[in-house]
C-alpha cells in the first residue's frame, strides 16, 4: 500500500467510522429526533455498524486500521514502525471530519437541545448516555467524547484497557481461523460484531472510546465548534481514552506474539 | 442483463423493499398491531432486513439497485447511462406496489388508527415515528414518506445527501475488498447492515429516504388511497428526499472515481 | 435423500424451531420469566434465531423446509410431489415434540401465570403479545398458536399470503445469487434474518404463522395439555395460518416460474 | 494440537467469553452504569457476540470448546477422551480468569451498587436480572452465576438440559451442511447467534448456563472477592448448571450418533 493510499483510506474510514459512530449518539440522546431514548443497544448497534461500513469501504486501501490502538498492535505484532505516523495522521484528521459531519447532519436537534431551558438549566439533564458523573462536560459532549460514570482513574483506565485488548486480539487473530480466504469481508462482519460485544459487555463505566483517535479527535471538534451553551470539553479525563487504548493495542500485541504467534 | 429482466428485477424489489420498509413502520404505529410502540430499533431493523430480503432475491435478475440514486452512482462510475430509464421506470413502480400491499396487509390496522377520536382529534398523537413538526401531514403519512423532525431546508438536504453518500460509497466500494466472490449473498447482509446503521445514526433528523423511489412512490399512493382522514400528503417537503439523494449518489460516484479507482 | 432421513430431519428441525419459538413467546409473556416484557424485538429475533438453529442443524439430513408453504413452493417449482407426505407428517409431528417441550422448559412459568388471580380473573390481561382481540382464546394460547389483533378474515388471510410468499421465494431464488456456494450454511443464516425481517413488517396483524405445521401443531398441543385455566384453543381461526401459507407458498412458486426460472 | 495449546486456548477463550459475558450483566444490572436496565435483549446479545469473540480468537488454538458440555458432546462422538481433562481445566481457570476481569472492569459500578442503603436493604432490589426467587443469594450474584425464578429441581434441570441438547447438537452438526469450508469463521458466526437464540427462548426460567465451566466459575470467585454485602453465593443450587448441562451434551451426542452419523 502506498503512502497516500493508506492516508486517504484511514481518512476516508474514520471519517465514516465517526459520522455513525457519534451520529447514534446524537439521535438517541438530543431532543427532536425520531431516535430519542432508542437505548443502550441502539448506541451499541449503531457504533458497530459504524465500524462495518468503514472497514468494509476502505479495507482495500488502507487495510482500515482506523485506530491507532490497532495500529500500535499491528507494528508491533509485524515489527514495522514504518508507516504508523501516516496511519496516526489520517486517523485524527478522519475523526475530525467526521465530528464535524455530525454536526452537520444534526445541526437543528443540536440547536433545539442546547437551547432547551430545561436542559441547559437543569445539571441532571445535561448528562447523556444516561445519568453520569461529567463533572464540568456540557450536555452534549457525550455526542463527541467519552467519559466515566464513576471518576476512578485507575479503574478508568483499565476498563478501557480491557476493552482494547479484547479488540485488538480479535483484530491480529482473525486471519489464523480461516487461511484468510474471504475474511475481507466476513472479517469486517464478525470485527464489527466484536465491536457491538465490547460495547455491550464493557462499555458501561466509561463509554468505551477503546480508539484515541475516537475519542480526542471529536473532543478538539467540540472544543472548537460555535455549539450554545456547550460545556467544557472535560479535558483532564482526555488522556485516558488516549493511553489507555494505546496500552490495551501493546499488550495484545504482547499476548499475540507469546500465545497465537 | 435484458432490460426486461431488469424491469422484473427492479418492480419485484422495490415491491418487497417498500413492503417491508412500510410495513415495519406499520407495525410500529399503527394501533391493534402486535408491534405498537416496538421502537426505533425496531424500524432501523425492520427497514435493513427489508433491504436484504430484496437484494438477496433480485441480485440475479436486475443486479438489485432498487434506488434510483444507487443506479446514478453506478452510471457515473460506469460511464453508462443506457440502462437508467428501465431502472428509474420499475423501481417507481415497484415502491408504488409495496406501498399498496403495506395498505392491504394493514387494512384493518389503519382503519382502528385513522377512526380513533383520540388520534384523529388531536394534533400530537397523529405524529409518527415519535413527535414531529409534520407541518399539513395526516396521521400515517410516516407509513408511507419521510418527514423532518426540525424543518430547515437546508440541513434536511444535508442529512439526505450525507446518508446517500454513505450508502452509495459502500455499494460502490463492495467488490474491492474480496475479488467479488461470493459477494452476491455476503454483499447484500453487509449492504442491509449498511442501512441499518445508516439508520441508526443518521436517521434521527428526517427519518433517511437515502431513496428516492422508497419516498416519491408510497407519497404518490398515500395521496391516491381512500384512507378515512389521512391529512395531506406533504408535498412541500416532497422533493427533498428525491434531490438529496440523486446528489448524495453522485457525490459518492465522484468519490468513487478520485479515491478508489 | 432418502425417506427416513427426510422424516427424521424434519421432525428435529420442526422442533428445534417450535421449541424456540414457542420458547421467546413463553419466555416475554409469562410471569417469572428473566425475560417478561422483553418486548417484539425479542419475539421476532427469537423466531428468526430458531429458524437458524434449526435449519443450520437438519440441513444436510433433509433439506431443512420446516414449513409445509416451503415444502409446497418447492415441489411446484420442482413439479415433483413425490416426498410431500413424509415432509408434511415429519413437520407436524416435529411441531408437536416442539410445543410439548416448551411446557417442559417453562412449566413453573406456566403455573404461576395461569394461576395467578389478576390474570386469570382480567380478561384484558388474558392477553399475549400485546392486547388483541382474542376471542375464546386463553391466557397463554398465544405461546402456542397465532391470533389476529383485528378480526377480519379477509385481511388475516392477506396478511398470512402476503408473509408467506415473501418467505418463500426468498427460499426459492436462493441459489440464483451465489451459484450455490456456500449457502448451506450462509442460506441458513440469510433466511432467518428474512424471517426476523417478515416478523417485524408483517408481524403486527396477525403474528405471522407463514407456516401451517407451526402453528396447526402447536394448537393441538395446547388442546391436549393439562394447562390450569388455559381457555379456548380458537379453533374458529385455525384454518388460516394453514390456508394462507399453503396459497402463499403456490403463489410464491408461480412468482417464481414466470419471473426467475 | 498440542496439550499446550488447547489449555492455553481455552484459557483465553473462556476468559473472554466471561469476561464478556459477565461483563454484560455487570453493565445492565449495576447502578452507575451507561447501559443500566438496558434489557434483556442487551444480555442475550452480549453473551452471543462473547461467544464469537472468544470462539473466533481462540478456534484455532484449541478449537474453542470453552464449555465442558461442548467437550463432552466431542469426545462421545469421537471416542476420544485423552484431552478431555486439559479442556476442563483450561476452562475452568478461564471462567475464573473471566470473571476477575469483570470485576475489575467494574470495580466503581459494584462498590456504587453494593453500598446503596436502597438496594442493600431491600430484598426486592436485591435480585437481578429480574426479579427472581434466589433464596439466599446476595445482590450481585447475577453477575456471576445463574438462578432459577422458579425452584423447581425437576423443572431447572430439564431447562439446562434441553437448552444445552440445543447448542451442543448445533455445534455437532456444524460441519454437514457445507463440507467444513470456511466453518472456522462463519460458524463462529452462526454458533454466537445459536447462543443468542437459546438466551432468547430458553433463557427465561434458569438464566441459561449450558455451560458448567460459565457458572461454576465464577461462583467461585464470587465467594472469594471481597464485595460488601455480597450474600451467598447459592450453593445449593451450584449443582443443577453443572450437571444439566453435562446430561445435554451427552444426549446431544447419542442424538447426532442416532441421527446424523
Amino acid at each position: 500500500m502506498s503512502s497516500s493510499d493508506i492516508f486517504i483510506g484511514e481518512v476516508i474510514g474514520t471519517a465514516v467510522l465517526i459520522l455513525l459512530g457519534g451520529g447514534v449518539v446524537a439521535a438517541v440522546v438530543l431532543k427532536r429526533s425520531k431516535a430519542q431514548n432508542a437505548g443502550w443497544l441502539a448506541i451499541t448497534f449503531g457504533w458497530g455498524f459504524a465500524v462495518l461500513t468503514a472497514v468494509y469501504m476502505t479495507g482495500s486501501l488502507s487495510g482500515a486500521h482506523l485506530n491507532p490502538a490497532v495500529t500500535v498492535g499491528i507494528a508491533i505484532k509485524d515489527g514495522d514502525w514504518s508507516n504508523v505516523p501516516v496511519y496516526f495522521a489520517g486517523q485524527l484528521l478522519g475523526a475530525m471530519v467526521g465530528a464535524f459531519l455530525v454536526w452537520i447532519a444534526y445541526y437543528g436537534q443540536f440547536q433545539a437541545h442546547l437551547t432547551d431551558p430545561e436542559i441547559v438549566g437543569d445539571p441532571e439533564k445535561k448528562a447523556v448516555e444516561g445519568p453520569h458523573d461529567n463533572g464540568g462536560a456540557g450536555p452534549v459532549l457525550g455526542v463527541f467524547s467519552t467519559g466515566p460514570e464513576v471518576r476512578v482513574v485507575w479503574q478508568n483506565l483499565a476498563t478501557e484497557i480491557i476493552g482494547t485488548v479484547v479488540l485488538v486480539l480479535a483484530v491480529l487473530t482473525q486471519g489464523l481461523n480461516d487461511s484468510g480466504k474471504g475474511l475481507g469481508v466476513l472479517g469486517a462482519l464478525i470485527t464489527a460484531l466484536v465491536v457491538v460485544g465490547i460495547g455491550l459487555s464493557l462499555g458501561g463505566p466509561t463509554g468505551y472510546a477503546i480508539n484515541p483517535a475516537r475519542d480526542l479527535g471529536p473532543r478538539i471538534v467540540h472544543a472548537l465548534l460555535p455549539l450554545p451553551n456547550k460545556g467544557g470539553s472535560d479535558w483532564s479525563y482526555a488522556w485516558i481514552p488516549v493511553v489507555g487504548p494505546l496500552v490495551g493495542g501493546a499488550i495484545a500485541a504482547g499476548i499475540y506474539n507469546i500465545a497465537f504467534a
